[in-house]
């Protein structure tokens, strides 16, 4: 079954490393207008979903993301669009050179192939994916949820016949319509044909991925962020800080979960954030310095400070110095993002070199970790692994860079 | 075991990433100078080493490679001297842009943190990879093959000597005791201590490290190379390219195992290549069409087509056109490098982009895909896979890139 995909893929990904930036972009107006055209048929599509969840009993959180209306397919065409609107990374020449003997050196981008993408309840990923695959000249694998699958097919066909009317082989967008555990497994290990898989999921997935996967991943992992509050940070900038990344979005993987804050201003601080993030709705926990400060915090766990709670809930430790909040992040971080806000030169150089997350942010709020908010124009996902990429992913993470070398008939000696 | 080792790996690589470009550069100017102090008690290990190796019957060509002298030995410590010479890839900006909201947002190089590299009966790679990993910021587990264990040992030793010198930690280099297969089993599942793993080996190790690898890794793969001689090739370049590329190193992976002829030279340019390479001693199998212009050449197998020599071997195909030619990389080529020979832009050009190697080549020898040719002053392998780097890996190839980002108290909207 995947190789029958997977050939159909491969083979509309030699023809797309082929296609110009026109061709894509004019495919990527289709398939907005095709996505239009069919909103009646996704909408009914995605009401199917979203009464099977329901009878299922699946979370409200979950089901908002699986909903779809009007605005929200507005949004996806919109999305297509603004990717046309991007540049295309491919062909882009990254670094040139002559060498001595004459030869000429070019460091030029290509595409990778073929992305799969697996991914949640979230069919809004499905257009996304399909148009940052195709803009960078990648056959796309998309592997939703049985939960949405209804709507990710529907989805697929108008993105499909838009491909088509573009003169684009459809293949280079595939929907897979099995959503078994199964057929994650084969994807995970077909290396023949997935050049890239970016996994998008939570903890089973990820714990899957690493027993089985044979096809090169990035991974969008977890994030267990910090904000650490220096002994020179301007506290109204702390608390606005801490205040926007905790409850912007608590259900994202840059939301902070963690506040690490420096003894010397802790005793002012803290009552000052405890009460604006009590007011927003935010489950306190802390260390038992923490708990000295604030009398009606519950007490975390050794567990509490390795837990992404994707909640309004956040820990809170008190700490003797920045060493310790480094060290902390290092022991317990994810490698996402974090934040220190600080007014001191010194105190920020030491907390970006010693931290070895993706991003650091010094007095910016860690939900500033986003394709869109970069300026990548979307994103795939976030990397937190070190390898290939890192951070954000837009369209340039999912090419690859080779090297063409033009002589006169060098030969080496 | 590999606990204990990753744990003062990781220990030291904290240190290392925050070690100043001048101590880096010191402590690769002790080492040499303590490789040359030890070159005796090198010597001797390498002569128990060999004494073993030549009992054991291994062949001709690993005694080579495992056999140091004087020489040889002069030759490392140089090599870490010119490494000493290089630019520190480490705190390179590699992008950098102010957002609408005033974030200043930096693109950094930074270490990747422990590089392990598996490697055959090679000891000068010992040498080669500290030098490299110590240079990026990077802790080195080298693990070399029992063949070489005193050598390696001895030359450990005297570069650890030399980290010390700098006072930098000795644990920035550790060549590890334990060369069976069980101990290259762990490491390849050191998924808490390993940052990336080179493998520098044969088809067995690359077996068991898909089979068997969780930690990240970048592949020094096979390199079935082929050369296109085009019906607008210059024929005397093509000659001596051909030549090139097969006889100046047969053994090596940027050797050239086959040769592609367009139909409409292959009468004229197929006696002439055949002459010089049974000259230099290369045994020719050829497809049907090329039997009937070389009568003497034996027939090749399907077998052929997909096999590296490494040897005084080349297959041949006469071929219709360019696509064909193509088409016939895209099934048998390994993704190292390839080389067209043409004096026409479109036949050049198709090539390029319809190949899809690390490295492709215009006009000169498969033989220029090199870390040192390219410019890169050494090369940690040639990488043959798509993400994180493609082709020679220099010393950026063993970095990752993380964000800054520098803000006054922005929140997200």
């Amino acid at each position: 079954m995947i190789d029958a995909i997977g050939e159909r893929a491969r083979a509309a990904a030699r023809r797309l490393a082929l296609t110009t930036t026109e061709s894509k972009n004019a495919a990527l107006f289709a398939m907005a207008a095709r996505l239009e055209e069919a909103a009646d048929a996704v909408l009914e599509a995605n009401g199917d979903d979203v009464t099977r969840a329901e009878q299922e009993g699946i979370s409200n959180s979950l089901l908002d993301r699986l909903r779809l209306d009007g605005s929200r397919l507005e949004g996806m065409a919109a999305g297509l669009r603004s990717v046309a609107a991007l540049p295309d990374p491919v062909g882009e020449v990254t670094a040139g050179w002559r060498l001595a003997n004459g030869l000429d050196i070019a460091r030029i981008r290509v595409p990778l192939g073929v992305v799969a993408v697996i991914y949640e309840a979230r069919p809004n990923v499905t257009v996304d994916a399909a148009g940052l695959c195709l803009k960078s000249g990648n056959a796309a694998l998309l592997r939703g949820s049985s939960t949405a699958l209804r709507s990710n097919m529907a989805i697929g066909s108008a993105l499909r016949a838009g491909l088509a009317d573009a003169d684009i082989p459809e293949d280079a967008v595939q929907v897979l319509e099995d959503t078994s555990r199964e057929g994650a497994r084969e994807l995970l290990r077909a290396k023949r044909w997935v050049d890239l898989l970016v996994p998008r999921g939570g903890p089973g997935l990820l714990a899957q991925i690493e027993a089985e996967a044979t096809v090169p991943v990035v991974v969008d992992g977890a994030g267990n962020c910090h904000v650490y509050v220096d002994a020179a940070a301007d506290l109204d900038q702390a608390v606005s800080i801490v205040v926007n990344a905790k409850t912007h979005r608590p259900g994202v993987c840059n939301a902070a979960e963690k506040l690490l804050v420096h003894q010397s201003v802790a005793p002012e601080f803290l009552p000052r954030v405890a009460k604006e993030l009590s007011d927003a709705g935010v489950e306190l926990r802390g260390d038992p310095a923490a708990m000295e400060i604030i009398a009606e915090m519950a007490p975390a766990s050794d567990e509490d400070w390795d837990t992404e709670y994707l909640d309004l809930v956040m820990a809170v430790r008190v700490v003797p110095d920045l060493g310790t909040a480094v060290e902390h992040v290092l022991a317990h971080g994810t490698g996402h993002t974090e934040a220190i806000v600080t007014q001191d030169i010194s105190a920020a150089d030491a907390f970006v070199d010693g931290t070895d997350s993706a991003v650091v942010m010094v007095n910016a709020s860690t939900r500033f970790t986003d394709g869109e908010q970069f300026g990548f124009g979307g994103e795939i996902g976030i990397s937190t692994q070190k390898l290939h990429t890192r951070g954000p992913m837009g369209l340039s993470a999912l090419t690859s860079e080779r090297y063409v070398v033009r002589g006169d008939g060098q030969v080496r000696r």
